[in-house]
């Protein structure tokens, strides 16, 4: 049962506007050293699963620069949806690729553009969550221990045991909780027997298809249709109808709150799903002045910034807690508390139509 | 006696930066509209002066700018000093071009870096001024009715009339005060018979060389030793010399203060020394968030910015009352009660070693 790694790269987030457009989403920006975190995400995992085992499920207009950031990849590795249909879909479709090609196939779902340190701890927790499927072919999840009660995470409940030789904490997921409120997200840090689903799961391909066919059977049937569409010669305008079709549901909705067949393996490594500017400060240390900078900064009474500005210098006097990015035709100054209305702008912007700055 | 202009043009304010830098001093800059400072300051008197009688006097690294900026001078009418010394040299430099040129020549100085919007009101004044000095042939000084307890201008004390056929208002000046605390700032405002110290002087140009023979005769004999240097075929190091041995002393210090031959017309159109950038918000309307924008801005919840980006779109959530200001290599952020700290920047520059930003 050789690992296969599947990498989501198909996502468009607007919260690192104005240096994430369409068609540079955040997976390929740079936001520590020389490397997009699409690229962190493929470097991360290369001493387990080598570049011909990785895959990549992308957007149609992203495939191009996809390729291009990932030249180590085969290229036919990267795959194209033609309309995104969230992850259910996209990991489908990996599955079904992977399937075809191996049929005891182990894959590991990961997200483009999340950070995490330590790639060893990292790849050694996969390989743990791997052993457990080998085991007792679960649909494994990875759950990030909270240290605070988040309110923008899912959470899972941990459940009985999953005793695997070599593999210590490995259980059983009792129950999936959707991004909770405030007081309950307090409850659940508590209780310590709750983790966050960061959305890195590790699987038999055959078995998240056998799952998917019994509780997502309208999307399951798609799939198939689908697939057999592009192995054959038919148009591409129809095959495009068939993926137009699937059902928009999320793995987590879709399959995991429903299947008994999910464990779950707590990890306890640093992990940033880089939601927003703000999420800079947890990629690198501050300078002396709590200034987290990615670029060119001069400051003067300026404490707790978040700069990116690989180009420009920025001089600031007197201000604190604000983001700062820079690039080559907008500008964006919000406080650090006020990130996530960054959307509000690019809102703005497609009212105005001002289209060449999305 | 005929009326010219000299336009004094040697600043090198720091507080415009990172859009003022030592070889693009503040009256280059384009704050409204489509001309400088320096251009806006000869627009607005040509209807009463001909660019033939207008003088600049700048500073030797800025002179080729300035005649590119102000084509429509004759080059001679240009001068420069090979080093500042001051508003009285550079006067006192203008004064003997003029009276060279004619022994009556009435000369109206004028800072290059101000902004006065309305200029048909300011060339009457400019007459009127002229007409007291035709009269009697003292140093006219013209002065800005005060609006609020300014801290960071000198006043003129209103003193008796000097009665003049056809000009009402003008009057002698009874005593200068440089920059004031504010209690006295106050006192003056309440008084009524105080006026800001605008910068603007209209006398005859032998008069202001007289004065300056009594209050400063060292400047006096300087300037005459470089005047004479000048016209031969002495070497251009030894005329720098006789230049950078002059007093550097202002105007006013050297001479206004001293002499009873000064008068004072207040004026009350409204006048900006555009002394920061928060001065923008003297310029022109601000828009219905009270933001003004020199340039192009894209704000959700963001009210009372001072913003200068002509080539970049400046996108805030949730600021207020800052300055920010867009170059080609440098980004300016500081609230607008900060704006004379941007010095502590352009300082900060220096000891690093930043040339490349100065």
């Amino acid at each position: 049962m050789t690992l296969y790694a599947t990498i989501l790269a198909g996502g468009s987030g607007t919260r690192f506007w104005p240096k994430s457009r369409l068609n540079f989403p955040k997976q390929f920006l740079t936001l520590q050293g020389t490397h997009s975190l699409l690229q962190h995400t493929v470097k991360r995992i290369t001493s387990l699963i080598p570049p011909a085992r990785i895959q990549v499920v992308t957007a149609e207009h992203l495939h191009a620069q996809t390729l291009a950031q990932l030249p180590e990849l085969p290229p036919v590795n990267v795959l194209s949806e033609p309309v995104g249909r969230n992850t259910a879909a996209a990991i489908g479709l990996a599955a079904k690729q992977l399937v075809a090609l191996d049929a005891e196939a182990v894959m590991v779902v990961l997200p483009a553009d999340h950070s995490i340190a330590d790639a060893q701890a990292f790849c050694t927790s996969l390989q743990q969550a791997a052993e457990v499927v080998r085991h007792h072919d679960v649909l494994m999840t990875l759950g990030v221990k909270p240290t605070y009660p988040a309110t923008g995470y899912g959470y899972i409940h941990i459940g009985e045991p999953l005793p695997t030789p070599g593999v210590s904490g490995a259980h059983h997921a009792r129950r999936f909780f959707e991004k909770p409120p405030a007081p309950t997200a307090a409850r659940f840090v508590t209780a310590g027997n709750y983790v966050w689903n960061c959305g890195i799961f590790v699987w038999r391909a055959c078995t998240v298809l056998q799952e998917m066919h019994t509780f997502l059977p309208d999307l399951w049937e798609g799939l198939n249709s689908y697939w057999m569409a592009s192995q054959t010669s038919i148009d591409q305008e129809r095959r495009h109808q068939y993926y137009l079709a699937l059902p928009s549901i999320s793995i987590d909705h879709g399959v995991l709150e429903h299947s008994s067949r999910v464990g779950v393996l707590p990890v306890d490594w640093a992990w940033s799903d880089v939601g927003s500017w703000r999420a800079l400060t947890e990629l690198g240390p501050a300078d002396t002045d709590g200034n987290t900078i990615v670029g060119k900064h001069l400051g003067h009474d300026s404490t707790n910034l978040v700069v990116y500005s690989p180009d420009k210098l920025v001089a600031t006097v007197g201000v604190h807690d604000l983001i700062i990015v820079d690039t080559e035709d907008a500008l964006l100054i919000c406080p650090k508390e006020r990130d996530q209305d960054v959307r509000e702008l690019v809102k703005l912007l497609q009212q105005r139509g001002q289209t060449e700055y999305l």
